[in-house]
């Protein structure tokens, strides 16, 4: 992999050139938008490459940002490239149609990777010609910030391709996972808005403030979740490991189970009593400062995850 | 609040010792076992508290080790203290025995604080002669790393003990949080094992490994919930806070909690399935020194949280 195109210089779109530059590769940034891709894509690439430099992720913030080169057409963009990351808007019809012309525009090698959140690859991976080197390779956003990527073949993607996608997105630093049915949300959105979904029902029907059930979480459970996940927390959880853990607790485990509330029925107006007191505390005019603050903490704690203590010493 | 009480000296009995005698109090550490008290509890106790030195929790180890005194006296642990906390085996008869000796044998103004974590304080609390005194003070396992605590009221608790146990826990250090109506698993459990639910569903019926979704939560959830809420997540990712996050994301959450399976019934042979390549990883045999890597990585998480930069800046 040497040369890259990313299809689309959104929010996603723009990490995922940053996170292909940082790692050497020569980046076609495609979008439709010329004026929008000179004006606000690079200025906003260069203040985040900086951003990153000083936390130690980027070496040459200027060198990198000269790799990604912006680009309005289409086929100058994928023609010779060796990967095409789409992350362009969430409609089937769009990405179909996009898919077509990336198919017929790229070479028959070429790796041709979907952004796509909510729309799995079979609505619009199903006419191509060379199917065999489509999947979706879904990210967090942003990418440059948050290494899970969830890979998850289309109708006609080949064992090839998945593995060839997984060993890149590995050198590139993401952590790749492999969905192997295609579900809606995949694992990440549907492991968060499971907890959210009962966080909702929790708040709304009086158990605790959201502030608190916040708290719970930085203050409680993700203090385990930064380095070990569920299945590793409750291994060390009990003497006889995971499966002690589920002889002992598997039982309390399912009659709460059976109780949650994921599908609780909430309203706009019980978001509204969510939304008020975080926007006192991070008003809305701030948002953007507060996001940047956000990655910058981020950053710094996967700086502290990289040089903790390795569970083998 | 001077003097301390700590019944029952087991995983969390000793825990809890350490977090009040590292505040300066006196802590009376009761267990009707004096053997095991003094041959294991006590070096157990000397031994965190060095890796807390050295993590920089605790001033003086010496000195802390000797505020715990330890006692095989019920009557002498508790008749001169400022507050109880209880943390006996998780059994109604057994804690309701306990609490009517404890109502007996205190001070009437001594707080009477219970670490249940799944009995509800009403099925032990309601015979009391004092109740308003009494309340829920549930740690997360173990509460010297883990600062979460929830705060309960049972059947006869007053405002001015539920402020008064939750200004002493501030004082801490520890970060309380108010559950407002009884509840199984209070909130931290319910949120933990309804995502761990959504995980065994996924697992069990083929959408991705166990490992692969624990590094879901480890390299993408956690990077996000370790200094933010899952409200305060959404806020930031919307350009008009959380409500817009709702506007615009809350369909595709709902659809998610819809087919959600949280009370998917997983078998003892899913369990094994996610348990061997656990305990390859982290031997059944070395559980001992995985858990102390954990509690030093906690340690060291909490200091790099601490330090790192606030949302003011």
């Amino acid at each position: 992999m040497r040369k890259i195109a990313c299809v689309g210089a959104g929010n996603v779109g723009r990490s995922w050139a940053m996170v292909f530059a940082r790692a050497g590769l020569q980046v076609q940034l495609y979008d439709s938008d010329a004026t929008a891709l000179q004006r606000d894509t690079m200025p906003l690439i260069k203040a985040s490459l900086a951003d990153q430099a000083d936390a130690g992720l980027v070496d040459d913030a200027a060198a990198t940002a000269a790799r990604i080169v912006p680009c309005t057409d289409l086929e100058t963009a994928v023609r010779d490239v060796d990967y095409v990351q789409e992350s362009v808007y969430e409609d089937a019809g769009l990405k179909r149609e996009l898919f077509g012309q990336l198919d017929a525009l790229s070479r028959p090698d070429c790796i041709l990777a979907s952004s796509t959140s909510a729309i799995p690859g079979s609505e619009f991976m199903q006419a191509l010609q060379f199917p065999e080197r489509a999947l979706v390779v879904h990210p967090v956003n942003p990418p440059h910030l948050i290494p899970l990527v969830e890979l998850c073949k289309g109708p006609g993607t080949s064992d090839a391709t998945l593995a060839r996608a997984n060993e890149f997105m590995e050198s590139l630093g993401q952590v790749p996972i492999v969905v192997r049915k295609e579900i809606a949300g995949f694992i990440l959105n549907r492991l968060q808005f499971t907890l959210v979904g009962e966080l909702m029902h929790l708040v709304s029907t009086g158990f605790c403030s959201a502030e608190d059930a916040d708290k719970v979480v930085k203050h409680g459970l993700a203090l385990r979740w930064a380095f070990l996940g569920p299945t590793e927390v409750a291994h060390l959880n009990a003497s006889e490991g995971f499966l002690g853990f589920v002889d002992g607790l598997g039982d309390m485990m399912k009659r709460l189970a059976t109780d949650a509330k994921v599908d609780y029925p909430w309203t706009r107006g019980d978001a509204e009593q969510i939304h008020a007191p975080l926007a006192k505390h991070m008003p809305i005019e701030q948002i953007g400062e507060f996001q940047r603050w956000r990655d910058r903490r981020i950053m710094a704690l996967r700086e502290h995850l990289a040089g903790a203590e390795s569970p083998s010493k």
